[in-house]
């Protein structure tokens, strides 16, 4: 039960499995897969989250041990979790990898398990979307970034880490009405009818305002939660391959995460980790952390359903 | 129009002039010239600063394709920019720099355009004022640091960059009546008449606050700002010589800077970011961020101007 | 007077003591003794600790020039400061380490000097809290840290960085009702007795607030203040061995110590700065703030004794 | 003549073009054409050589003002040697790629400039092998590598930088019968045809026998010299990314360079070179030196020719 | 067969057991077991080596696709080498470490699987010969270090990487006669009957030569083969704790190993590699290397034996 | 006796004086002072040279119980040998250093005490020669460097690291006759009369050769030995101002350095370790080494003098 790995591991040591989760392709039983999607062939500046899987990983051992903070609850107590490994393609076939990723996605919604991915950069949402919405109907999507991501761009070959959210919208992916992107500080003037809590918001507001207005926002809608890690400042998250000053503080995203609880959230991801440009490592601490916070919430509104652990 | 430079470069690629500005020595219709002075042989700490100019340059490539956030208008459709390119000097005959170093922003203000400068360490800010002094009068100073930088020193010989600004308020380059320094946190019993708005006031009284303050001291006179980027906290600015605890936020420093909008702000340099002390890179992105806000806020009163292209 | 190191040093040159303290083993006459223990062997997840005595002694040369900013007062003039290098020991006989440093710390204080230390990791607060109690008696802790370190452990030959705290409660070191944890982001549901101001509520009720409340836990009881820098966000600190996101900022835990001025602190240390995980130095830069803030709050009320120098 | 780039700059200032070359699209009466192709989307394991040529560049500004060691002769006083800035392309379509790599090498070969290129992963030498031999007839490929890169692929739509060159045996873009590889050090037990002088054989024979050997096999074809940065070993070659121990010292690379004066070479590359795991800086600086030789090597025995400038 | 892991993953993703074997406790029908040590905690000088199993298995995944390269056969096809994972231990009860490290490894070699460790500090070798001369009686040892590590130490519950071969040899666990140290470049006057090989010795004679005078002292013995990764120059292994000048290069290292072929290893363990001083990753790169060398010299006297798979 | 520093320090701890020498003014009794010389305003390219000091003499901690390899005697036991600290200067007054640094020079060796200095950039070499010509007259220059520094310069006020042995030259300070370039790999064609070993030599003949080569030229005559640690391949030392591809190993340097007993050498420095281009570290662990083999070299022929201590 809790699918717990090995016996015991010390801390700096083992196989860095997510949380010390079972590393497992058995779904059977399994609530909810995290997976890595380690594709980093669509960014516009800096690569190198391919990586981001493996750092993240690597940084969540450090959690192993504790009981997540805030949240009242043990997730990886109430709930089967694994580590479903990581999403294998060929890096040298780029235009088949968006729907070869879907289809891992689906496999996973398939079995019965939900999802939350590791990235990868933030193209890789669109197929874990698509995967989703196959399931749920359109979502809402939950966004935090410093980028909106809805850039025009109606070639759907392009495989794209500021366009994809443009292309959701259009498939109907999402909807539009009940999605907001939090944090965004770079200029996009078609915002696709998407509500925008930019930084400035944040900062004069605070989390807990700004938590409450994506609560009144997405409402009922079943929500994928995707966090582009250039949603934190620089500071806080310097390995990511576009950053942008006047970022939120890990305080702050933390209290906004934890303000979520309540909204239905369906899957997630966290994006845009990349290790070769972080080397105190404080990104992919930031990383693992919002993994466990989006686990959080993907399990507080399920902790009294049938089937869950109390 | 717009002095753009090549017709388009991938992020990661091409020549790093800043923003993808021409490199030009030719100022005839140009507004505003973007010069780096790279000299780092003032610093009583670390040195470095002479990489500054290149880091910036590199890091503004990220934000080339967007229009600066939270302006409402883009300087770089409104006015002429160009990249001046570096000022050359011997760097083995050091005494003789100040006075190159003058030469060379007044050459600049003779052609008719502004200047911006990326330092360099603080030391050259005195050349810039007696080149804009002397042209404008004297200046309102708003200098964002750690450090008050009026030490006292009679020797007008010493090239130091704790000493400049006590240096300019005893030549009469700049109005300390008018002029104010934010951010400070080390002590100097002596602010020669300058009002200091330091870290605690900025923590205590936010953003809107600090900015409203400095625009009722600065009133109506000319403005020289000057960014020392240890203004802001070592986690958002560790490539710096001489860090300090306890400082700026880049989400306050933004807040500050578009707050000051209205000033009549004449010029301005972004210094003190050392490359080799920034492995993380986000202190040049930080500089060039406040690169791109001072041009924001130097444009701001002038898009109505004659000859402006609004 | 002061004990003032060399005549005179560069910044960046000379031999590193703390401040440019003269570095003695004489203690006659001196009011406090700085000393490192630079012990790693008892960490859970990454080591170096044991360099962090002398990054935090190199980051201090920054400040050597400047009056501590913030507190009205210089302690370097006020009283005779040294620094009393570093405990020797055997890092190859680490069961003999605890009673090998409490005999170092109690040999400064049995000099009638206080003593402050800079770890190394932070179990070396229980030796420091065991030489203080024999002296003080029974002590108000206060302790910034993302963790309680009061993890259970009845074996007291285990050395461990994360129950150290505990033990002190159980064998009468600290007074759990006089005692207060600041900045604590992970769990442990057995606070034994301890105050726990966690890191939402500074961040919710601010520093002033927070140090008022500490304040009146510790009331008029000889307080031992020990500052975990992963108290500090990974932004702030992230050369630490176990660093947790939503952390302070420096600016917050400068607020916080000013704001403690009045407590009676006896002793205290600054502990887990490990330089190999630090690229940026910004984390040895805190380290030695700390350092120094902890000087003028253990200063402040003994300003006016007989035997201080005003 | 000679394409100086502006009149001074210091080493550590001002536009890094490559060595000081004037930076321009204008190939007119231009000898040799220096470009980037900053493509890494092919590679199998580490990312980031997209930032190569800027790199490369930037170390290049430390040997402008010197003649390069060892020749006898300075190429840039020969010859109009330019910079020609990187190609542009889109990084969201990667199939595209090949082809408009091929269509820029070709418009350069066609303006009647010889080609030298930075990469960029290896994959962008198969473009570059095509415009060449589409100009000179199948080609004597003199490849450094830890690789071979000849693994077999059949799909040419791959893009891949561990197939290319079989893929150019097979069409029939260099001759196996005149190539060789120098520095290998990874299994391949097809070699094409192709000689393989293995990392041990240059080890034990030396660089003087190695050249000689080379040019043996090499003769009077015309040759296309390809350098794979991993053929040094990691210490003289971190940044990159497929390293392999046991490789060359730059010292062995620059003697085997120098000794192949005399082969007719007609265009190369140096490839593989990845900042983003080049803390230090000397991948890039090994990079740099290796175009200084490719560039000497290439002129060598055009000294002579009519239109050379001696 | 093979025990390979996962059917695919791409070199930079999934889990990253070393070379990509099963990672698994079940030893039944494995001829070679890799285990990680992750001590540290006997070092003089840098931590960090707790983390190289992590490092080293990270590493490994870049040869995982390849054939051992200049050996004429593949291990990995031959025999069933499995990864078991690390050993875990109490790192707060340091004394009791040295018991449990020998009985992990008795363990291995009772489940008739031979071990080839991936240390931690070297002081983890004393546990290791331990076990193995419990099974092979007084072992020959191949020492690659540029310290001898026979620093006199009666005091056998000291846990030092400085001494571990003197008691080695105290303890009779190996035969000074049949051992020989490869590489030294520190002084130690009492080499204990070791024959010593020192750095100029390989630099003079070079590594043929070296590899047969190690043969010949070696001579049928049953031979433990322990590479400290500072035998190395700095330059290839920077990332660890006691590094000296004027070591082996990575060329040098490989032929040795490789020039061994034909005594008869029965273990051996490659340690002291630090990845908090190694921000290239070349130590790790090296380490890997060095473990792919030693399985391939421990199974070249067992390719043709009954049980083994030709 | 032997200048010890305090009794017993761990590697990792203590304050870092140079191989833990007694850190004094005062020289009486004193045969060798090591100092440091924190000066790097004279670069061309890269500063940082000013912690090259702090950076040797911590690196130098790890050396500091071993007797030097190779030599056969102990220096430190064979002779008093302090560190006698940096010199102190002003840094915004850089035409006054020369003179300053020859008297602080001059200071050590009028108190009777040899003189091993650590850079700084090597423009302080000029000083050093300086102040050594005075008291033992024109000097046998034996240069270990990539770059010969002669460069033509008649402005004695200009402070260049790449004029000052063209100027020693011309003012008689060193014999060119009996002068030695080893290493150099850039081009200068007036040599001024000094013989030039480049590191072609070096590689192809070796370095007994090459020492046999340097003895015979520099003969009975006084020596000074100036070690630029640019002459060792930016693998081996990646921290320096202008690194050069094509250099010596460390084992190199230290056989050639071993290969020098005899000469009569009065004086030295090793020069140009830049700490902030460092992050492995590696390079002031070969400028400590450096250090060492000079203090050895510089001793030898003085073992058995009168006053000396065997
Ligand atoms: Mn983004
Ligand atoms: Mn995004
Ligand atoms: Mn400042
Ligand atoms: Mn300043
Ligand atoms: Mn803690
Ligand atoms: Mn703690
Ligand atoms: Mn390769
Ligand atoms: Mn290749
Ligand atoms: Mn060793
Ligand atoms: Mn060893
Ligand atoms: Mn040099
Ligand atoms: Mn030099």
């Amino acid at each position: 039960k809790g699918h717990r790995g090995l016996a015991y591991e010390n801390a700096f040591a083992g196989v860095t499995s997510f949380m010390r989760r079972s590393l497992t392709k058995d779904l059977a039983g399994v609530d909810l897969a995290i997976t890595g999607i380690p594709f980093d062939q669509a960014v516009t500046n800096r690569p190198g989250t391919r990586f981001g899987p493996r750092a993240i990983r690597e940084a969540s051992t450090l959690q192993a041990f504790d009981v997540p903070y805030g949240w009242g609850y043990n997730p990886f107590d109430a709930f089967d979790i694994v580590d479903y490994g990581d999403m294998a393609f060929d890096y040298a076939s780029v235009a088949e990898f968006p729907a070869r990723a879907e289809a891992h996605v689906a496999g996973i919604l398939k079995a019965g398990a939900a999802c939350i991915a590791l990235g990868g950069d933030h193209s890789v949402s669109l197929a874990l979307l698509r995967a989703h919405a196959a399931k749920h109907g359109p979502l809402a999507l939950v966004q935090f970034d410093a980028h909106t991501d809805t850039w025009a761009d109606d070639d759907m070959a392009r495989i794209d880490h500021g366009t994809m959210f443009g292309k959701a919208v259009k498939t109907g992916l999402i909807d539009p009405a009940r999605s907001v992107q939090i944090g965004i500080r770079t200029d996009n003037p078609d915002t696709m009818g998407i509500t925008v809590l930019d930084a400035p918001f944040v900062h004069e507001h605070g989390p807990a305002a700004t938590a409450a207005r994506v609560r009144e926002i997405v409402g009922e809608a079943p929500a994928y939660v995707s966090f582009d890690i250039d949603a934190l400042d620089p500071a806080f998250a310097p390995g990511t391959g576009t950053p942008v000053w006047g970022g939120l503080s890990s305080a702050q995203a933390a209290a906004v995460l934890r303000g979520l609880r309540g909204i239905d959230m369906v899957g997630g991801d966290v994006v845009e980790v990349s290790p070769p440009y972080d080397p105190t490592g404080v990104t992919a601490i930031a990383g693992a952390h919002v993994a466990v916070e989006l686990i959080c919430l993907w399990g507080w509104t399920r902790r009294g359903e049938t089937g869950a652990k109390p």
